[in-house]
Parts: structure tokens; C-alpha cells; sequence
């Protein structure tokens, strides 16, 4: 069923530049920082890190990753305000399953991460997607779709969005939580790409409306360090971490990661962390403006709006087809993200999605480049 | 709501034996084998395993696993057959989301393990339970159950049980089997304790019998390495497999936990955990022999079998409140765990369960001396 003795998840075809994946280049994955910090936590003779852990998450790590969160997060993050998790994905699936029952409606942006909405159809719940526009959520037809539906939940990534690279507006943002108070439905604000800003600074996290106990901000590692590592965070109200912490399968299992929790504290510790984010911020501001040119340059035909941070280019190519666009692109051996993967009503047929993680400057000038090609003639 | 910086998951009081706790004594988690296997894995240049995995796990892990667990397993495992999980907890509750709808029926030993039961009373499952003899799950009582319910599953501990430390007879596993087949049930095998046999070398595991496409094998480096790795496995047929591998949650997360999985695989290459099951092996049939002795001599007031691995005694206190028996306990700075605990129907109530995972020889005699006194009077 799979390659034999395939490591990951990931299997481009040799000479294929796949400008669509969302993956994080495996050469700036920071192997020497994780050799490191393992060398040294595991040199210091604790073992406790290898016992079940607490349920919250290990409270020296919580302590380390909330006093790097709050400079970035421009608001003072509590430790205990944090629980960790092993990941964005894996947070979803445990917030659906204490917080909807199958059938339930949930809100998600049109467009949105299409994994995100595999993971809801899982659950068996409706789905109904709310437009977006250049500022993010559009909180008028927000109101409209409140009139006809009761959600649990919204689910939105917030700062440089996947597919749109977006961000909501600090404007909309406290009206957002307002509604969600007065119509009682959770935000899951996703904000993997909050720490990856290039361009923009981006408004301080939802975890500055954590007291509204409506709100549960989700952040991660995959992108700032490693995705192999499944560790991630999860920031609310000590009421909702009370009752994530009392479920089944924590009181079972304990806390989530606490041997890789245990190692990425001491990254955290050393300044390492605050390197890498540094780093791959010069990285990936680099390939925006290159991409952002040669699109330009070479893609006259598409639309769109330079993203600030993130890894995504949403492209508008009007009354294109593209996923006609992706056949001829792999002929090319080149590949995109059509539109309609990331509409749960199947529409968004003339957009498609680019990334910057996956590829240096030559590859992607490359890649741009037999791009060019499939929209001659 | 915790300890300031809590990282363990049990807080046992200053001075308490708790010959009730299931985790294992700190002091056996093998630190050093893991700083090696770290050691070694991250300093070998490639960093595939930081990436997002292979959503049924790191191939060159599966077949380090696979190499491992034949010769223990008595039988051949193949890769192909194995899916890396983190942690036996949250492959149940992933199985409860694949396998089962809120208001399904579930069938379970009585006794089990409690917190398993917590995991399918969070799912909204109808947990039914079956009663069990010194050969494990009564077969005639399944039959009569069977004749009523139409459970999703059966979630058994085949070997060394929690709490009875039972394990069920190699005569009634293929009856068991078939009647799975006849009947469209699955059965969960949670064999956290197949390799810690001190006394009796178990039957093969469940995985014998993965052709029947019912059965789904549970294994854990929790008891055999260190809990706060969360790193386990399933053992099934490629089908269950597969369904597996294309849920929304593994199609987003990848696979569960690469970077351990990647630390774990140098410490089965490299012999390690072959030697620490060995040690463990040592340790704990000496305390078993130890805690068998004591409780002949000091407590004659219970019935029990003495068990041949894994973890527990299963204590009959015939005609005792095991409740209130624990109460008095905990004056005299020792604990235990009522039968009640592990029975889905609130019977069992003149069991109570000890455990040799937590404390060394010294510890487990004091504790029996102050469990002694409770008896008096």
C-alpha cells in the first residue's frame, strides 16, 4: 500500500516541483537545534519527563513556552492558561469530540484548509462556510448565516490563512467574539502561521479574548520547528482546559508529548527557538518577493494580493478552470492547489493556492516558470 | 488548578506507599538508553522523521518493530501490518471515532481496566460487560450476551489482565475469534502487558489471528520503555489498516509521532530494548515473588491467584467493603484500588488491587505491614 519503508508523508515524483505542497522544506528543519537540545535534557539525570505526564502538559514547559509566547503574542500568556497538544490536527479531533455530537452544525471560513474539513466530516458534522473577503471573515454574512443556524463552533485560521494568506482585521476581531459571546458558539482560532509574519505584523493573538471563555486559540510547532515532533498548544480559559484535562483519554493517557515537551523546553530555554522563527522569517520573506515578482512577471493573467506572512499566494485566474489548469500544470511536472479543495460548497473553481515552504528561489522561479507555460495557448 | 510546574501525572502525598498506583517506578524508566538512542539517531544527518510521517508510521520503524516483536510474538509480524500509534489511550479512542457511533453497544471484560471505560463512556458507547473466570472472559456468558446486544467491539486485555492479571486460556482465543466472525464484531486486544511474563510465557498474540480481518492487536512502549514517550502500536489486517490511514485526522497530522518513533527505532536496533525488557523481567518477578510471599503471610484474609506477569494482584476481601477497607488504608498512609473501580456495573465491591510497577521490595514489604494492620480489628 505504500512505498516500502517510506518515511514521510510527502511523495512528489522525482523532477516534479509541486508549488502546491504545504509542507515545510526539509532542509530548514532544524536538526542540530533538536540534536542539541535532546543532548541536554537528556544529560541532566530527571527522569520525570518519561513518567505518564500531567494531563495539562508539563508545567516547566508550559512555563518556558509561555514566556516565549508573550513578547510574540504582545499580551502576557499564563502557563496555566496553556495545555499542550500534539498538534493543531489532533487538538481539533479532541475539541470536536467534547464540544459537538455528530450532526452538529460548525462554521468554517469559505475558503478554508481542506484537511481541517476532512477531519469535521469525520465527526459527522454540517459544515457551513461564511465568505471571506481581503480582511478575512465577513462578519455581515456571518450575522446572516447566525439567523438560520446554531454552530458549536467557528472554526478560522486568523493570521495569514491557508489557502488566502489573509488576515482578520483587528477591527473585526472584537465583534467576532462579541457575536460568538451573544450567540454562544466557540472560536477555534488556528494560528500556526501567527509567528511567520515577513511583511506585517499581524494583531496579537485570540488569546487576548481568552476571558471570554469563548474563545480557544490554537498554535503549534509544525511550522516554527518541525512537524515530526506532533507537539503543539492550545490556549483558553482555565474552565475549558479543566474540562480537556478531566476527559477520558487524558485522565488514560496523561499529558500528550511530555518526552518531546521535555526536549523542545530546552530549545525554548537556549534562545534556539527565537533563532529558527528568525531564520526562517529571512527564509520565507526572501521567497515571497522572488515568487511575488515572477508571478507577476510571467502570470499576468492572475489576481492577486501579496501575502504579509504565512506560506500562501491565492490566486484568482477569472473564469479559468483550475483543475484543468493542475492536468496541464503536471504535464509540465509542475503542480498547484486548485480552488475547490478548500470550499466545502465546491465552488472557488477559478483560484488556486501556492506555496513558498517547500522550495528555494531557484525551484520556484523554476516552477513559476513551466507555469508560464500552461497558460499559453 | 495543579502544582506550580507539576510535570508527572500522580501526586501521591509524602510518605504514602500507594500499592494501588499502575504507573511504573520512576527509577525504571531507562534514561540512558534513550540519551544514547537520541544520541545516535539525531546525529545520523537525516532528518526525514522531522517532517510530516508517513501516515502509518515511519517505515524503517515498522520494520525495526516488525523484526522485534516476531521472536516475542511467536509468530511472523509483518510492517505492512503494524500502524504507529501514540500510545494504546488514544488508539482506542481513535478506533471508537472509525468504528463506532454515540449509542453503539461496546462489550468489556468485568472487570476491566477503568480508564479504558472512561474513553467509550466519552464516545457515548453503551458499555456492556461480561463476566470473567481464572481463564479470562467467560465464553458462555459472551454467548448469552451476544443473544441480546449487537456490540461494535469487544475490548479485551488478553494477557496479565488489569486488574485480575489473568490471561485468557489459548483454548478459548479461536473460539473467540470465530465467534467475532459470526457475530460482525471486532475484538481490541489491549496487550500492554504481553511481554512482561515473569513466570508463564503467554499465548502468541492476537495478531495470530489478523487474517480474520476481526481482530485489531493493541501493543505499548509504555510498560516496556517509558509512558511519557506516547508511542504504541496496532496490529491488524491492511484493510483495518487503511481505513485507518485515510481518516481526516491522519491525513492531516501525518503520522502520530515520527520523531520518537525515530529514537525508539535506534533503541530497538541497538539491543537496548531487548535488555531493558530483560531487566524489568528480573525486577518485577522478584517483587512478585516478594509482595506473593508477604500477602500470604500478613494479609490470609483475602483469596487471590498468583499472577505470572504483568502489573497486578487481584485481591478477594470476601465479604469486605474494599471502599471502606481503602479509606482506613490511607490512615495508615498506604493505598490501594477497589473493585468497584473496575466494574462497569459498581460490583466487585470485596476486590481490591495491588500492584508491584510502582515501588522496590523494601517499599512493597512496608506497605504490606501497614495494609496488615487495616485487617486488624
Amino acid at each position: 500500500m505504500t512505498t516500502p519503508l517510506q518515511i514521510i508523508q510527502t511523495n512528489i515524483p522525482p523532477g516534479y516541483i509541486d508549488l502546491g505542497a504545504g509542507e515545510p522544506q526539509i532542509d530548514l528543519l532544524p536538526l542540530e537545534m533538536l540534536r542539541n537540545a535532546a543532548a541536554h535534557r537528556l544529560a541532566m539525570g530527571d527522569r520525570d519527563f518519561l513518567q505518564y505526564g500531567l494531563e495539562q502538559g508539563d508545567g516547566t514547559f508550559r512555563a518556558a513556552l509561555a514566556g516565549f509566547l508573550s513578547p510574540h503574542y504582545g499580551m502576557e500568556v499564563s502557563y496555566d492558561d496553556l495545555f499542550v497538544t500534539s498538534g493543531i490536527s489532533s487538538a481539533l479531533d479532541l475539541l470536536c469530540g467534547l464540544y459537538t455530537q455528530p450532526g452538529d452544525t460548525v462554521f468554517v471560513e469559505e475558503p478554508s484548509y481542506f484537511i481541517g474539513l476532512r477531519i469535521f466530516a469525520d465527526r459527522g458534522l454540517k459544515v457551513i462556510s461564511i465568505p471571506t473577503d481581503e480582511d478575512g471573515l465577513d462578519l455581515d454574512s456571518l450575522s446572516q448565516a447566525l439567523k438560520e443556524h446554531r454552530p458549536r463552533f467557528l472554526y478560522i485560521i486568523p493570521v495569514f490563512q491557508n489557502p488566502t494568506g489573509r488576515t482578520l482585521s483587528p477591527q473585526r476581531r472584537q465583534s467576532l467574539v462579541d457575536m460568538a459571546h451573544k450567540h454562544g458558539f466557540l472560536i477555534l482560532a488556528d494560528e500556526v502561521y501567527q509567528l511567520l509574519n515577513y511583511a506585517q505584523t499581524p494583531p496579537p493573538s485570540f488569546g487576548l479574548y481568552l476571558n471570554s471563555g469563548n474563545v480557544i486559540a490554537l498554535g503549534s510547532f509544525s511550522k516554527i520547528l518541525a512537524p515530526g515532533l506532533r507537539l503543539g498548544w492550545l490556549h483558553a480559559h482555565p474552565n475549558i482546559i479543566q474540562r480537556i484535562v478531566s476527559s477520558g483519554l487524558l485522565e488514560s493517557a496523561g499529558g500528550l508529548n511530555p518526552f518531546t515537551s521535555a526536549i523542545v523546553r530546552s530549545l525554548i530555554e537556549n534562545g534556539d527557538l527565537e533563532k529558527n522563527i528568525a531564520h526562517l522569517r529571512n527564509i520565507f520573506a526572501t521567497r515571497m518577493q522572488v515568487m511575488d515578482q515572477l508571478i507577476r512577471k510571467h502570470i499576468p493573467q492572475v489576481n492577486f494580493i501579496t501575502p504579509q506572512g504565512g506560506y500562501f499566494f491565492w490566486l484568482h485566474a477569472q473564469g479559468m478552470d483550475a483543475t484543468g489548469l493542475r492536468k496541464k500544470a503536471q504535464e509540465y511536472k509542475v503542480d498547484l492547489r486548485p480552488g475547490v479543495l478548500f470550499s466545502s460548497r465546491r465552488g472557488l473553481t477559478d483560484y488556486f493556492r501556492l506555496s513558498i515552504s517547500y522550495y528555494g528561489v531557484d525551484q520556484i522561479e523554476k516552477g513559476i516558470l513551466r507555469l508560464k507555460e500552461c497558460f499559453k495557448g
